[in-house]
């Protein structure tokens, strides 16, 4: 019988109708386990931009800072794709995650086995694929100084900088470590230590960490290599743990291996304040508005708030279970129309899985 | 009736095996069209640093640059693990692209019919794929200084720099729309604008450069999205132009889509000098010696050879027919094997092969 304050920040596109329905799933939760959610919503990304003239307002931050968690939708659309750096929306997103800490992005994918035909991959590669991707989040090259544009000698030239202190590697493995040892206990670390300074420090740092760890099997991966790995044999990893900007593209790649990027939750851990649960796909603007979005990856990002942030283990699992008996019962979000079933719009499959709540 | 001078650079593991099939096919195909090729062999990545102490050799590249082009294998392995940054393989192979300055590397990634059913993909996504990447190889992340180890306030860092000039920008753009406008017409520039200043600059010189080639289309795709789209619906592409680390890690991806990294030839396209070829695969000790490679990346890489740096196509033809006959008569290396067909060593491969010639 807790009470949790939860800020919303909805944001752009189906940002805002996936949300919507991670939000009445709590509240179905709240009604059957008899606990007490208080939503308050705040502004972020282009929502952000239009009403308030920057990506994320004061106001926004300081209600995640009071709040016990954080459920954010997505940001970004071609209405501000020309604006400055700094009046864009993704810049909300990389702030909010700076400003609380939100150093270790946990990102599961699962291939649910009525959902094994939607990958593009062969049946037999990706069922019981079941593995988390643990990302840097508030490192590397995504907030490494300089970055920017200069003129030298007439000739114009563009910087970004790749830099990780010690400390910031040391706490993400030691994460993706924990995270093992109450799994298949290994750790895959992925860099790209022949050709990267920062790769090889990272290297070094996640051998140091593993001996706290003599439980869980550390094995190193070359990016390139791991790219092609996910793909060619998904079932060999437990934990995969990585840098910022390699850990954005191979969990877009792995999201194909659960049908559908429209799958993937998402936890962006704080080290002290509260922590963040976002869907890993985007804005989608192409769909946004037309009760087509498939709210599973929202919904199961709440899940994942309940678990983590709460400790609500049992609520946890009963938003699991009502997703698994929504897709069981063949309901399928347009994304997922590969694998069959009857296609549904986001309103009727937030229904369904409410109802099995 | 051509002289060629091919300066040969087996380096580690299988290069020596791929690169020594290759030759052979060259040498049937001076046979057959009455040309003359001059072989001449050079050290380079761990091979050069137990011979000569230095991954790339001041002989190795003056024997490149008397040479009309470069023919080169594979370099590391685990022996040189170890090895500080200066003394390792992958050093002599980022040198020589260096300074021979070979801007563009050209990795097509092509789904033979007969080898459809050796991707991880399911059918129907990979038949008839055919695009090509194209990637920067001279510049960003792999080049960009400063690069290294510091100490600051008694904490470790470590440090790379993304650096990108305008020049190297439009030159490797420039090269895509050329090639695009030999096929398809399409160009899909992958940058990661929503987030690095590099990036933002090559989306800018790529709009530039766009305007030049009115007959063909470009679009921008964001990475992490180009991740997974290449496995989502790879009949999409055309051309694609990236920089080099994306490159790195997209083509490694792509690679799978054609059955096996064993069947990915590449060309590294030169500004001035001779261009070099090579399998895109690495040096793969665990298989090296055994007779168990696939030399087909490596034969491949010499057809591209043939018809980029000589302008001779019918006998770059003339290998890659030979090629598909071999896998039509359902020749594979084990790295095939998932698509059926007789087992079959490297040196049998090269044989069939030579022969088709
Ligand atoms: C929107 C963008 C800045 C963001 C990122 O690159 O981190 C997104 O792709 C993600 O993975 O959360
Ligand atoms: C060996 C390594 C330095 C190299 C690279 O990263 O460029 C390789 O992966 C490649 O793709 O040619």
């Amino acid at each position: 019988m807790g009470n949790y304050r939860i800020a919303v920040l909805p944001g752009d596109g189906i940002g805002k109708e996936v949300t919507s329905g991670a939000v009445e799933v709590l509240k179905a939760v709240g009604i059957r386990f008899g606990h007490e959610f208080a939503f308050e919503y705040g502004l972020i990304g282009g929502a952000a931009i239009d009403e308030a003239g920057t990506p994320l307002p004061e106001e926004t931050l300081r209600l995640c800072q009071q709040s016990d968690a954080v459920l954010l939708g997505a940001v970004g659309g071609p209405k501000w794709d020309d604006n400055p750096p700094h009046l864009r929306p993704e810049k909300g997103l990389l702030a909010i995650r700076k400003q609380l800490d939100l150093y270790a992005n946990l990102r599961p994918v699962v291939c649910y086995d009525s959902l094994v035909s939607a990958s593009p991959l062969k049946p037999d590669l990706v069922q019981g694929v079941d593995f988390v991707i643990v990302r840097e989040l508030t490192g590397g090259i995504y907030f490494g100084q300089p970055s920017g544009r200069v003129v030298e000698n007439g000739e114009e030239r563009a910087v970004d900088t790749l830099l990780y202190k010690k400390e910031e590697i040391e706490r993400i493995v030691r994460m993706a470590f924990m995270l093992a040892r109450g799994r298949k206990k290994k750790v895959t670390s992925v860099d790209k230590a022949n050709v990267l300074s920062s790769s090889r420090l990272w290297r070094e740092v996640a051998e140091e960490v593993a001996k706290e760890f003599p439980d869980v099997t550390l094995e190193h991966m070359l990016v390139d290599n791991a790219a092609m790995q996910l793909i060619r044999a998904p079932k060999q990893f437990d934990v995969i743990v990585t840098e910022n900007m390699f850990g954005d593209i191979l969990s877009d790649e792995a999201s194909m291996l659960s049908g559908s990027l429209g799958m993937l939750p998402s936890a962006s851990l704080s080290a002290s304040g509260p922590s963040l649960y976002e869907p890993v796909h985007g804005s989608a603007p192409d769909i946004a508005g037309m009760n087509k979005a498939n709210p599973i990856a929202a919904i199961l990002s709440a899940a994942m708030m309940l678990r983590l942030s709460f400790g609500l283990t049992a609520e946890a699992e009963a938003v699991e279970h009502a997703v698994w008996q929504a897709l069981d019962q063949g309901l399928r979000t347009a994304d997922l129309a590969p694998s069959g079933g009857r296609i549904v719009s986001t309103n009727e499959m937030v229904e369904e899985i409410k109802a099995a709540v």
